[in-house]
């Protein structure tokens, strides 16, 4: 037994859970000292009247508010600007964000571009932004970025095939209103892809170097509500406590690895999204049970314990083989929620992989991976997965 | 299976830990903006060069300091109020509290009635001062009370035989700063009554029933913590490792109970501690294992899962006998480090308890109990303790 090496773990959102929370939130616009409210959307949840649900609390209120809808999934550096400009000249004082990762990435840019000059690109990596923005409420509709809790937001430049992250305590929302009643309609997709993205941000977290005690005991918590859950949340008939469950593991993996960052595949999902156009939560799918494989033998008492936490009968077996188990549950996991499996199947070929490769050493989370890795080894992951 | 109910989880303190991370507190005075520090210790800490540690480092930094040592255990009002109007008249902006439980109440109070008119005892309950005080750096060199991490303060009045909870987001510290290196040379039985007094926060919080699946999960890892390390970190030889296993458990327990509040121990120790004067890591101690024995049919799952934490062999016992065999663990552990078993020997005889089940049932502990509790049972409880 060594003791804990030096941390610092804090948690920079409020969280209010549960169901039917969602009836809270002129309540929170209040004492966030909300005048007027900017809502950061997309056309598709306010054509399904989810947004109404917002807006009708609001109106009963009387709190104005602003709509804004232009966000795509992969969200725009200058979807961003627009947004942040809208907010100025309508004179916002606070932004609610209601959707999927995209949204509430993009909502709180907004707000921090709001209140800091120059493009949100020059503000890439951790810590950079000097200012906070405007408050924010994230109200997640689905269970997988955990952005709500976050204190990263990813962005693109489609034009220029990149992507990055713009991280710090400035990069968070005040408060994650998480009402698992906005996820039941998910479709099974969906509600697949975004399942593994939350498993793996607790997971790459658990394991990586930079973990420590308070986001391991996070991360322990996230991954049994996801292995008790993910599977009925996407199949099942009445899924509100599946639903739920899985919303909690999602953003409590984002508490867990604020402090720690993640492993090979987040690395890895970085340039797959900005050049081959992959969906975040698809090629997390795809990549997570290969990296396991990978990283394994760099922390094996760590994988074992992912074998307990899946409930593999682990008793009888060595750590190594336990270890092992904790990869086939994860597998067995992507295969039972039909969850994609192939690169290839996006039009990544083996010509590509390189660069991709390379583009990804770039990353943050390399080096806090619990196995060293090389660029060769990036690629044989990749192609392992085409 | 059922989906959560409503909550809300914060952590309104950074936590900064580790071994020799004393060596960061002039930097962090800095970033909180702190040009004049209020230390606040007690004499003895003071004499055993413990406090030299903190001065040290910020006279290389050229940060100016004013001592105040006025702290006993089971602080008193009094000394907050004296310590308040030092700081004002001192021109100090910042507050380190570096001691037990009992300094650092006092330095969160000091700071808290440096900002708010009239007598801390006005502020008595859940969520009344208004304002924060100045920043306060809280360093713990016991690990226990988790004050460094809670948003509680717990202050006597002697005189009046009343003790009091001061509680809410303005009585919190800004930074807990957790050395391990502190606590080394903690005699042991201080060392294993401060240690069940985190025993118990953990544990009264997991099985109470305003508990939540965030909680649950800080709960869990600091009962595994303490089940690990506390007869180690009283006998051991070198015992760097438990400590620093202690110390930790001893704050995830405080994040954990912030939002949920406690139980029948802590409910009892109130009235026990202020007519009685048992120091409250004793009270607790006594109380902790009778009063489990009351509750495990409150919540049988969840002792079970204790019994299971503890590493009882529960896989062929029922659930019943599983949360039987959790309760035999905690009285176990007690038993091994020599802990206090009774409240005869600090002067407490049957006349007394109805007056002081009385005055627990005014607990705002009472209502979260997982069994209902009345007066009669509190009576019983205590009398199995004498």
């Amino acid at each position: 037994m060594s003791h804990h090496g030096h941390f610092i773990f804090e948690l920079p959102t409020r969280i209010e859970f549960g169901s039917g929370s969602l009836a809270n939130v002129a309540q929170r616009v209040i004492e966030l000292g909300g005048n007027r409210v900017l809502i950061v959307t997309d056309e598709v949840l306010a054509a399904i009247g989810i947004v109404d649900r917002v807006t009708t609390v609001l109106d009963e209120a009387k709190i104005e508010h602003v709509m804004f809808t232009d966000v795509e999934p992969e969200p725009e550096a200058a979807g961003v600007h627009a947004g942040a400009d809208l907010l100025m000249s309508s004179e916002c004082d606070l932004v609610i964000a209601i959707g999927g990762g995209s949204v509430l990435d993009t909502g709180k840019s907004i707000s921090l571009m709001s209140r800091n000059p120059g493009h949100i690109r020059e503000y890439a990596g951790l810590g950079v932004p000097a200012s906070s923005g405007v408050p924010v409420i994230a109200i997640p509709t689905t269970a997988g970025t955990g952005s709500e809790a976050a204190i990263w937001a990813v962005i693109s430049e489609k034009a220029q095939q990149t992507k990055y992250g713009v991280g710090g305590p400035h990069m968070t929302a005040d408060l994650a209103l998480c009402d698992p009643d906005l996820s039941v309609s998910l479709p099974p997709r969906l509600t697949a892809v975004a399942g593994m993205d939350a498993l793996a941000h607790a997971l790459e977290s658990y394991v990586n170097k930079a973990t420590q005690p308070i986001s391991e005991a996070l991360s322990e918590k996230s991954m049994e509500l996801v292995a008790r859950s993910l599977r009925e949340a996407v199949w099942g008939a009445d899924t509100l406590a599946a639903r739920s469950d899985m919303l909690l593991a999602s953003t409590m993996a984002a508490a867990a690895f604020n402090p720690t960052r993640l492993g090979l595949a987040h690395a890895l999902a970085m340039p797959l999204g900005a050049k081959a156009k992959i969906p975040h939560g698809d090629v997390i799918s795809i990549l997570l049970p290969e990296v396991m494989r990978f990283n394994v033998v760099g922390n094996p008492s760590k994988f074992a314990k992912i074998a307990e936490i899946f409930g593999e009968r682990t008793s009888a077996m060595s750590q190594r083989r336990a270890a092992d188990a904790g990869v086939g549950a994860v597998d067995q996991l992507v295969t039972d929620i039909a969850a994609p499996r192939h690169l290839g199947e996006y039009g990544v070929a083996p010509e590509h992989l390189q660069a991709l490769a390379e583009e990804a050493m770039t990353s943050g989370n390399i080096a806090v991976n619990p196995r060293a890795a090389t660029a060769a080894d990036l690629v044989g992951i990749m192609r392992r997965c085409l």
